[in-house]
């Protein structure tokens, strides 16, 4: 679908309003009528820029809940080219999640959408640009002579994704962002060793 | 409630056998009824071993694979006391998972019983087992002098927790066990470093 600019901006908002709602409000709850009342559009505005309605947008907000991830990390995590550099990535990470705490937006949205094409793909997709960002760092840090030449960056940028990834799950069972911080902490000291 | 030894070993074998039907149906379609069936148990039965029914079965089955967990390592979990012995546990590990693919038992019923009083100690206790045979394992490997004294075992056991859990996360959604293996790999080679 072709939009103007002011058809995208209004599609923007559309999107944004429902993501701010959808972070307070359990996902499985909300309906259009909720996104049309706290968004001030019509019925026929949200299906004019989501045609197959409810599926459509929760996906499109998972979307826009992903990019935030990778924003919420920025600048640090696009230039990580010192180790301060690393460590207030670092410090990034756990204070976006922390301030999360058991509750994780985009993975209720995505429980919503399941058999929705497109949703895998929203994670898949989040998770390959984050991978990039620090293999990307890792290789800066090798050009440097800060990180030794024989180390393979992009399995050790994987096994960040991992730490990461399952640090977060412990903190939504457990309330607590120690795994989180012990599985940064140990990566970035073996990329130190 | 106190059992016989007769009793204890029908309760068990009502366990297992929804464990294994469950692990082959969609749990949320799966009914006391079914269960019954699959185990050649009466109602009765099911409900003076159950009293609280499908809930606290499904529970139990949950505990059951969790155990599970933590015995398709063994014997390697319980005995890091060398490296061929830590690269064999990594391979139980890795051949568990995949054996698994991106089906999860444990976390599928766990979405079943998810506001059963102890759904959320279910995981809780199996990762607080798992990550003290990693502990106990680089303690000791530093007690042989082949892991340096000055590393923080209890840390780099958490971040070892984080990243298996973030890499079956990862499984889940692409497939493959390569972010498993990164992050299992990533960490034995910093043990070793």
């Amino acid at each position: 679908m072709k939009l103007t600019a002011k058809g995208r901006a209004t599609r923007q908002r559309i999107i944004e309003g429902a993501a701010q709602h959808l972070r307070s409000e359990d996902a499985s709850g909300v309906t259009l009528d909720d996104i049309r009342a706290i968004t001030g559009t019509s019925k026929g505005q949200i299906f004019h820029y989501f045609p197959d309605g409810k599926e459509e947008l929760f996906l499109e907000v998972a979307k826009y809940e992903a990019d935030r991830v990778l924003e919420d990390q920025q600048p640090h995590l696009g230039a990580l080219t010192s180790w301060p550099a690393w460590e207030r990535w670092r410090d990034s990470v756990v204070a976006r999640y922390r301030a999360q705490g058991r509750s994780c937006p985009l993975g209720t949205l995505l429980g919503q959408v399941v058999t929705t094409p497109g949703a895998a793909e929203v994670v898949t997709v989040m998770t390959e640009q984050w991978q990039a960002h620090v293999r990307a760092g890792i290789a800066a840090m090798q050009a440097a002579g800060l990180v030794r030449p024989e180390l393979d960056g992009s399995r050790v940028a994987g096994a960040f994704i991992a730490g990461i990834q399952g640090g977060v799950q412990m903190l939504r069972s457990t309330g607590d962002t120690w795994h989180l911080e012990a599985a940064l902490d140990t990566l970035i000291e073996h990329l130190k060793r």
